[in-house]
């Protein structure tokens, strides 16, 4: 994808600059080496075709030979990814490939005990529009091999009317029907409400998705049997891995998690590289 | 910062791509708005210039003041920001712009705890290149509000000579001359080691900075003696906030901790926007 | 937009290059001069924003006003636009800002008469991705002034399932399942059927657009009774403004017409510039 | 051309944007299918490396033969490129490459019959700056492909001096010399009049091209006498393939026509996918 | 223009990349200052609006005047620009605006005395294509403003034939009957010759300038006197100097330089700057 | 290096443009050549692999053979680059690649003298920041290659405290002692001084190089005396080639020349092209 690869190129420039001063000074032009990438903490692995495209952009000459895939889960000590070639192309690219796979792995890993917490319900995470700037896409992309799935990708594929748009318009009913008058059928439109008489009107202005926002346990409640299967039913608001089964008890049909994505941290990977003798 | 106007360009561009559907279909053009950046939950405060610049990106007309400054401390329900002006501008600039506000003050609030424990002792804390790929200009900012210091920011303005290096000029005393030979007269040379044996060969070949990488608390003490400040002292290496204070306490001059930056979160700060009556 | 913004600076620079070697050599530096844009035939305006960006792009001191507005019918002789500043930015910035106006009004215009073709009935008509490389966003755009909607702008933002995803799924219930497993829960599922079975198929899948692919007028009515308003019907495949009324009249819910875009030439527009005398 | 690849690059950035959600959720990653582009109407060929280059752009390993070049006359029915690869890399390049297609040999097709009009006199057809922003390279292009010629390219490659030009400079004959003074040796000086008297004026001052605008029959037959083969005879304005074989028979030497581009539509192409069984 | 524009940001990238790490750590953010920019020798100005830009690109805010113009002749110690403003600003653009101001001033200073030397003749000196990368737009502007003019910008806006061009075609009449037919009728056709033959060729083929390339004195009188101004005659290959006086006194039409823009050197300008008292 | 292969893009762009309209005219698409880049005067060889990379930008597919390598010195009439395959690549990248390779040459060329006027003592030679703007990593690349050293590639990667900084911060020893607590413990920090007062104030305030900004030469002694290897002893200002022995003998480690760079000029290197019979 497009935005990847720019991503990529912006990733390789901001760490090499002007250029390594070390290896440039130290490690003779044609040397070879080897290298291997490895699990430092068990986690589930995402980011693989990122990391092969770093080295593939910085030296297409790379032998490059994958041991997993996205979505696996890995114990400490698994081999992710071996690469042969020059020497200086794996000292260069080293750091940027760790950054993206430590990122999105550790996005991936995070997202899956939120998924197992709601198992038992027909209920789908997804996740928001709360990801680091630049990155949308691949964390976008983490969350999905975690298990999760995404909300909309952002402003331009989905309709979500919040409160401002509602009093921009002067109600919900005049808001859904203008912006169903505007877009394409092949996209729904959500209401965002916060109490039940919302739900209500939000529910005869034609609504396909109506999003409960910070609403309590008993309003859940209430506003799931009130709808009764006619919309789809999203809930949103500090949702807490503690909290996330009893609201997947409610039978709301979506549950969207920022902490999906902002609350990840990076998990524990590294490349051990090895200069081959007399090359 | 160049570099941080084509992040925030490609930021808004992600988000709001072919269009803002919602936004575009029911707010009219003209309809003006004011809003509020507020802090969620205590937190040191990162990224307000960020904030500012991706607003006036959308819509220089808008009217901007600010109540704080990066590295204060807020409490929670703290005012941030206030913004006024054309509402359609508040609604495509706000999840961008808190998008970085949490992420830069996420990690100036996880590195000040870092920097507490080892107030005690004259040593400087330091991140390191395990930054977000695109990031790192703004990361390593983050860092300095927090209260910590910068590793070098690449490959380009700082020399690191590791095992490979090594490995491939044939001992540390070849690689320390060879590469002062060719880099800036303005550049220190810094070599990393896991041995004793190797810190005398570091210190003989003159290295300005020797890493100790992975050492235990007793051969850092040995390593620190051994030296006498004839070089300056860094150790790395699976540094936990637990361990600083020990780690502080053993007279090495710097300290290079990846969590700065990897394991930081983002911290929670909303935006209330508000559609000015009649206008 | 940034797309819009990124073509005007690319126009600009087709046509000006390295210099217009005719006005900087003929033209003082400091001369002024006004212009204005007039209709040379009767066309439903579109564009104008971007015209005045062209100019805004070259040179932020002119000075312009508008004396109408996008979605306008104007009647040859109509005045569009003035400007008065400086004459070399005038010259420099006509033929770019000339040909967007031309070829977004021509779509207006051409548009229109489709629109009235069907208004007697309660049918949506709505352009396709046949669109000229590089100007879907404002072609799109100029559909919508034109009075006809929009189908999806993109792969990104809307599900069509076509006879290649169903041979690769297996059968039209796979498809469905699948892509409504992965996708957001704000994106309708359409599906392209050419038999009355995979429309029965279609139907039971579950999707919530059909698209009947080049029926004729009796297999139309028939899919229409069938799909009962359980899903959105959509026509489309060989649309032309003759066939319309009929097609329209057929009670299908949307009409997607390739030729809304790619059917549409320039209108006439022209500047007419003056040097102010002594300036 | 660089050009060329930048405007392929944003054609395919702007269809696929954030991922083909239909396309990434069904055809399986490995999944190989063939391919053939089709000319669904009698039409001039242009763009074939065009549409060869949006395949390739997306996926280098996919098999592309050609049946036919640039310029050749097809009828409906024949083939114009077979295909063969990777099933998701044809379901993503497939509109873009048509939509470049289309429309370069919509322009082709267009221009033939404005060629064939004057054929009987050694006249020569030329394009002007009418041309979709952002596309004028590939217009020009499909302008030669349809047997026609190109005036300049841009502001930069050659001088073309309008009434407020000479309002700028005082007179033909001062902006005639001026002009000359600055300008490469390789260009040559047009000058466009809309009277006898400037036509004298315009030859005087050593105009190598005088362009006559918008003048009847009569008073392009008397120039024509006047300039007797002194300067290059161009008229300009209004042209339309009902009056060329007219204007072509008065002797002129260049006919410049604004419908070669901007009056030209689509014509109609189509591509059929085939996914491979078992693959 | 906008290719100057990217010059600057990429000079300014290149110069302050991650940051001004002296200025930013010493110079408060708010300090305020003065600078002056001065010739220090005698120089031919070029590149005042250059200079300006790098700074207004920085900060918009500066207070600039400028005391001279391109093309003026100033004694060292003269002042050119005055600044006053953010300091920090000032620090950040100083070496990038004298780098600019001494390379095109260098060109500019390095060009008048060639122009001296043949303005006894009705002769005009023109540059070639031996411009440094990136800078073409630029280095030939400040050719202009020492006084000499410009050959063809690049290769898309003249016509040279060269040796290569005429072995591919078989003969100097073939190319230029085939190019005339395929080019803008604003284009002069040049032909390179090397013997008193091919002049005769290239004038019985119609070609508007002949360049004589590396002939000796005789031979370019008696090809001048062969071609009798029914063709313009320029002389090209290893020009000094020293020779140009007895080249131009050969009555040829033009002389092309390699030498006016590769063989400057740049001149010394300088920028003292004042931080303001108490600001 | 990203930076370099954006250059080469710039430069073709520049040359090729549009479109290059002598040889797509009259050069046959498949046609064949092969060609020779040739030393035309003494020289010392700097660029060959931007040369090479200009046309594997340009075309993959030609074969290219190199005779020698970066920092050999030539005799004129040396073979440089072998290059066979299409010949219309060969002629749209010639002067592209000889206008990188004549002036990269041309540097190396200027700095060799420079450095041997120094090697009969211990000091280096370096380089300033006086570069062409966009062209500084190559710049510096070639002044190594000549045999000098660089300073710092920008304001990113060295502290250099000059008088204003000084004046902002109020005394020598503040500006020390704050830059020092901020940036990277890799980065010396170096004083600019040009009284010897200021010599003993760097030195207490423990700086690590100390630049004597235009002292004369007992100046220069004394300091040297004084510092007596406490600190790095840097020289810069209006040094040149004649007075460069005399100051090498004071004692001083480094010699910062801004000449390397700017005062270069390009060396003649030439390319022979030839067509390929009957290919």
């Amino acid at each position: 994808m497009h935005i990847v690869k720019q991503l990529i190129e912006t990733a390789l420039a901001e760490d090499i600059g002007s250029g390594d001063i070390t290896t440039d000074n130290l490690v003779p032009r044609g040397k070879a080496g080897t290298a291997e990438i490895i699990a430092k903490q068990a986690l589930i692995l995402a980011g693989l075709d990122v990391a092969v495209q770093v080295f593939t952009t910085l030296d297409p000459d790379l032998e490059i030979s994958t041991h997993c895939a996205d979505g696996d889960k890995l114990d400490a000590g698994a081999g992710i990814l071996s690469l042969a070639g020059n020497l200086r192309s794996l000292l260069y690219g080293e750091r940027t490939a760790l950054n993206f796979l430590q990122r999105l792995s550790g996005i991936a890993t995070h997202v899956r005990p939120y998924v197992e917490a709601v198992q038992a319900h027909p209920v789908r995470l997804v996740d928001t529009r709360k990801t680091t700037p630049g990155w949308r896409v691949l964390e976008k992309y983490a969350v999905r091999i975690g298990g999760a799935a995404n909300h909309r990708m952002g402003l331009y594929d989905g309709v979500l009317i919040k409160d401002n748009h509602i009093a921009a318009c002067g109600s919900i009913t005049t808001a859904v029907t203008r912006v169903r008058a505007h877009t394409s059928h092949l996209v729904k439109t959500e209401v965002e409400v916060s109490t039940l008489a919302e739900v209500t009107e939000a529910l005869q202005a034609g609504a396909d998705v109506i999003m409960l926002d910070n609403m309590d346990l008993d309003q859940i409640r209430t506003a799931v049997a009130k709808i009764n299967h006619q919309a789809i039913v999203e809930i949103s608001g500090n949702v807490s891995l503690e909290k996330l089964p009893d609201l997947a008890a409610t039978g709301v049909d979506i549950i969207s998690v920022g902490a999906l994505t902002h609350q990840a941290r990076s998990v524990d990977i590294s490349m051990r590289i090895s200069p081959t003798v007399n090359s």
